[in-house]
């Protein structure tokens, strides 16, 4: 895949640099999660097909599975109305979320107004990321 | 549906009071917009089981359709692993987009390396919103 110079330029970034990015699995249609791009790992996401961001939280350029090894491959990327937005369709190798999801959406609104875990952790993120 | 105010007191809000929320077709799966919520529109959004946002551009409360007519029903709502987005799964009356796609991401990355239209649009947004 590639991406232009004039494209790149042309999205809206925030005030930090950023555009927020939908990552969505490309078979299921499933939302995993929403991150955050710069311009670099824009365009590094669309050269190495491999999604890449920006931490907001850590202050840091991350690939996506560089420490859980859960990356994901990218299979089209979109852009909203007002190119503030991306889509990016991806098709993921193992869970997104750090908490072992399959996806960072694992808890759902209830009839007693509370969010409630409706899904099953893939793996011991204590385990993956190395904290035992 | 409900949300208890400890559940909306719970969630992380940015610098001015909002949270992303990633609106989703229930049927397709497809992610129709993305759209900041406060805790006023996310509280109301449950209460009326129609979406409401709070517009950053136009520093206003708004219902989605309260111009055009296409509401979103609310089916369900997700929260992720750093409760600071939300995704929220609608039935949509019409279109999503103000230009009168079915969804605001309606461009796609084409071979070129420049997003590309790839869908058609439900109605003239000229005609809907009375600019004609």
């Amino acid at each position: 895949m590639e991406i232009t110079q004039e494209t790149l330029d042309s999205l809206k970034y925030d005030a930090s640099g950023l555009i927020p990015a939908v990552v969505v699995d490309d078979e299921t249609g499933d939302v995993l999660m929403v991150a955050y791009m710069n311009k670099d790992s824009l365009a590094d996401t669309v050269k190495t097909g491999k999604t890449h961001f920006w931490s907001r939280s850590r202050q840091q350029y991350w690939m996506k599975g560089e420490s859980s090894g859960n990356t994901q491959e990218v299979q089209s990327i979109y852009i909203d109305c007002d190119v503030d937005t991306l889509v990016v369709k991806v098709t993921p190798a193992g869970a997104a979320c750090h908490n072992g999801y399959r996806s960072c959406f694992y808890r759902k609104l209830n009839d007693a107004g509370e969010f409630e875990v409706v899904d099953t952790p893939l793996f011991d993120p204590d385990e993956v990321y190395g904290k035992k």
